[in-house]
């Protein structure tokens, strides 16, 4: 791991980029915008474009994940949020929207203290498949154990274990923590499994058979993690090493490809495209489609770590609204903010650079800016 | 190409450098400012100053186009801009100067959806000609095949193809792409073609035969192709790079010295000086002529990419009026913003290091300061 | 040394590295909170937590020193406080906290020119001491000699001295400079000396015999030493360097393991984590602390340094009140952002990366992200 | 040269440091700060701190001169300002001081405009002499030849020649340039000349004889040139740079010490001390003395830079009145800004770092730290 350099005597770091800190570069070729293709597949299930609506409640609802899958993506289903704890959940989205800034986090904290129905799971995942889309939903390591028959039998597509900082290798002395290996093997449904931040952690993830893995802790906008317990993992390092284990573990799995899905900290579309660029197969959106008008959350925005019950480590954040759903992913633009059509940038972006599908504009250069010496 | 670091395993990236990064230090010796010459020629053309007023509709109308050319520079009409749509733009370019914020971008779509007409490209550059300066006109890379023969026809003295990214290998599925060395080498009269951002984009359009290469996107002040679409040229980087693409292209070519045009991002005299610094022969300003009491933007700027139909990739900038044209130019100046004086200043910068004209110049010495770092 | 780089011709620098410049990554292993240690021991000692109350009037008063014993940890008192210059010091913390801005420094000047007296010295000890905490007390390597004896014949189980940038050599004309190692030899009661910001300083600073030193200058979010006096010891590269010196010492003194203790700069949990991934075995808190419901400069916060008569290197600085001391150490946290739940957030810290303990958690890995290149 | 990086292909640049981008770090020894000594000398003159008030209108005056001297400094008066323009500036500083923000350039293009009265100079330099302290005045170096025999005639103990990027070949092809070493030597009187920014400059004018060299461009506080002309001299490496180029010439002259004179960017006590702590031997400072009750400025600073005719590369800045001068050199301070006891705090400075007097001094360490990186 090269670009060390010393802390003081005796403590070596890397330097560690986000994506802020890099920019795309064209090279000698361009193409036409509408020449590229933008589809995705992980296993079986193929997707126009290559976007995930992250599992959180200010993001995913029932209708949205429909909406995302009718537009050619992916919505997955926040398990443990408000639409499996409440028969409706609607009056409290409206209220953690009002809420006063000083107030937000305490009465989240007594909002989710609600226990979690399993047979408004099984519902939820009904209403998703009624309407023919890829079915996803979204369980935390914590719960995967206690929940995950209800999940399966109710049928989802995609099964997706998502937290922070998710290893392979859990140590707990009360209990046998979950066996990711043997729990993937046993499932018949395609694991999405997350996240990790490096090289090892995503390399052990890889070989528990998940088809996916989640890049990042989540929650970019919204979270507090360093400020609250000193952990951070810069996205475009952490993108960039992970794509390495990628390349090994094929390596040494025979063949095997393992979907890199970048998730959080993408609150622009010129970040979005940067998390392909450094090596990403698709990315797990939060904010910018917490912006849509249909967005749950009303133009606020939380994930989980914001309602943790003793540690919070996030905020709700408010994104505003600013357009359609479908407006932030195929425009048009009316402002040039990279908050609309994401995927007119990518094709863009792409078309700059000569490049004709995603995996192709994974190799495309970049460069260190000032903000990120 | 030096200065590689790592991102993550397997991901390289190169330090670029902006030229906010840079600074340029005296050396031991100085010289008076009026001892110096700011002479620059193309092709057959002289001019006094190496000041190219930009193609766009806030900063060069046929009327300021004559006052560049009788003040000793060029100015550069967009031929598809609101000039060439409309027979008379003032109202509207009144309208743009006080559409409120939020407004600006999706009523410019509207104004800029006006189709070209052909007589008005042959009017427009009629009226330059006949007040006996240099006549140049530019097109986009996109519609230079269907309009060039119109301008040709009305004549110009140079023509000026301004696109983002302009490659020399576009590829295209549903339309044969401009061959812009054929096209150049059919045609009479010079070409400026750009931008370009690197080594070998621009090494490529030197060999079409251009007697000049856009450096740089264009529209610093007024571009959001970072948030946008995640790309970024820091110009002090590309100015160098390209500089070195010259000398090759030099010996390679067997001594065809090819214009290095520095196009976009130096809002104030301290930066457009640094582009000379860094290896430019001249600049395109867009900003700090807008600035020009004359300038048809009355205050306001903004760039082709900002009235894009579907992805806006910049905005109309307020940049304030300061002075007439030619106090912007020459000064004397009344504050110490960088924003009137820009010839006197290149006088100064080349005097207190010692240099006689801006060739040699672009051998003075630069450091990095921490804003770079 | 290495990260040399120079400055100008003939003057080489090192690269230092604060708290904020670096962050903490996970591993491949995780570890459920509730498995960690947070236990911490210097001489006969024992402590729940490895967090120490800073001797500042605005954060341990006798009655909070007792409380921060209570709770695990360890108060203490500031022997050249108000608390030592005045029988009731209430009606003085109560003014200070309501000191205009503008007036602070000078009325802090006033109230302090009050002389110490020894009987509140020995008052004051002995209300800990009833409380059956660990009793410790803080005096400046001035004032050292002449009060020495009276805090030890009142009776302290750790002795604190505690100043800026002290060291074992201390040269002076006008008096014998408190020569550290016999002091110490001579004292039966374990000693705590700081601060110490480089690896020769603490190096010296362990040979006097010292059971703990003290990092760093102490009073990071109140300092204005920088600004002042132009001297700063970037914390982590401190800690950092510190620890190889606790190593040294630990090979040259057969084995004595001296404990490190960052002092100042940690206002956020985050960076109060950050401390012990570099090195530190425990943490003086002063901010942190300041903000407590109990805290006796009312959210007002002020070092040494800013009463100094002539010199005063720091100020009065408002860090408000936010909670009760128990929940800024043990949480839940109602907000996140790194005001409570110390503890809290410290295991979790642990947890993701995959520690059981402080000693064990030194060793994990840092990054330095783009706020510190 | 070491650190050189690349730019682009083709231009390499070296990092250059600023004050702000080091820190001071304690060594292993400590000291009480009455036991330093701030001795300065150049020839003959002796002074008991090493601070020169800056030749501008808004800091000397004749009576802040003479202050400066008695309180062991030196105060050089600017032989091309106010008072010898004009036979009583006093209404026209009232004047300055109290222009609209908008407005202050232009009128004080108008005011300087006036000629300047040699008479007046004789006057002026009178006045201090009678006082009985050392007697110093500056001319820029365009004005030197016309004006020099005046000032000799009326009497100086120091002539000061100062000016921006200041060369000993300057180069003119309508006049002959200053011959900086003929003059010098035929001089009876000790010269202080500069600003000088890099080793070479600074080489140059050491062998023409000069006692002091000036380094910097000036007036850091109220100086444009990076803005204006590009140009920037980091003062951290300027100073370390020169202090290379003294030792050199200090070889080749077998034994001539040249004394460096930091001139320009100290606003705060901290960057006054670094600067020794770089190289130098005193500091000349503008905006910390224009903060006295007494300055002539009235709490606004100018210098010449920023009233020049046609191109000013500064601006009248509000620095604010904060204390009688004799507060600001000795203290005692009554607030952490950096703006008072300038002596108090380099010797405490000195004190910290273990050394005697400012030539030891200039050894201590220093670290980059991430405001510099």
């Amino acid at each position: 791991m090269s670009q060390e350099i010393e802390i003081g005597l005796g403590k070596k770091a890397r330097l560690a980029y986000s994506l802020d800190d890099v920019a795309i570069v064209p090279s000698r070729r361009t193409r036409d915008p509408q020449d590229v293709s933008t589809a995705w597949q992980i296993d079986a299930y193929e997707f126009d474009i290559p976007v995930i609506a992250a599992p959180m409640d200010s993001v995913t609802s029932p209708e949205t994940a429909i909406e995302m899958g009718r537009l050619g993506g992916l919505g997955v289903l926040d398990l443990e949020g408000l639409w499996t704890r409440y028969e409706d959940p609607k009056p409290l989205l409206d209220e953690i929207a009002t809420l006063p800034e000083g107030q937000a986090t305490r009465r989240m904290q007594e909002i989710y203290a609600e226990p979690i129905k399993p047979e408004l799971i099984t519902q939820r995942l009904h209403e998703i498949r009624k309407a023919g889309v890829t079915v996803a939903g979204a369980l935390s390591p914590q719960r995967t154990q206690e929940l995950y028959s209800t999940v399966i039998e109710a049928g989802v597509d995609l099964f997706v274990i998502r937290g922070t900082a998710v290893s392979a290798e859990h140590v707990s002395t009360d209990h046998e923590p979950l066996n990711l290996k043997k729990f993937i093997y046993d499932l018949d449904v395609p694991v999405i499994v997350g996240g990790a931040t490096n090289y090892t952690a995503a390399l052990h993830l890889m070989r528990t058979g998940a088809a996916g893995v989640l890049v990042g802790f989540g929650g970019g906008a919204v979270s507090g993690t360093l400020n609250t317990i000193g952990l951070q993992a810069p996205m475009a390092t952490a993108i960039a090493d992970i794509a390495e284990a990628r390349r090994d573990y094929m390596d040494e799995s025979g063949g095997r490809y393992v979907q890199l899905i970048a998730d959080g900290g993408m609150g622009s579309s010129g970040n979005f495209i940067k998390a392909f660029a450094l090596g990403a197969d698709a990315v797990m959106l939060g904010s910018p489609l917490a912006r849509a008008t249909e967005a749950p959350g009303h133009g606020m925005h939380w994930g989980s770590e914001a309602r943790h019950q003793t540690l919070p480590r996030g905020k709700r954040t408010n994104v505003g609204t600013v357009a359609p759903l479908k407006e932030i992913l195929y425009g048009p633009s009316h402002q040039a903010d990279g908050t609309t059509n994401f995927i007119g940038a990518l094709r863009r972006a792409m078309a700059s650079t000569g490049y004709v599908d995603v995996k192709n504009f994974q190799r495309c250069s970049v460069v260190v800016t000032s903000s990120g010496r």
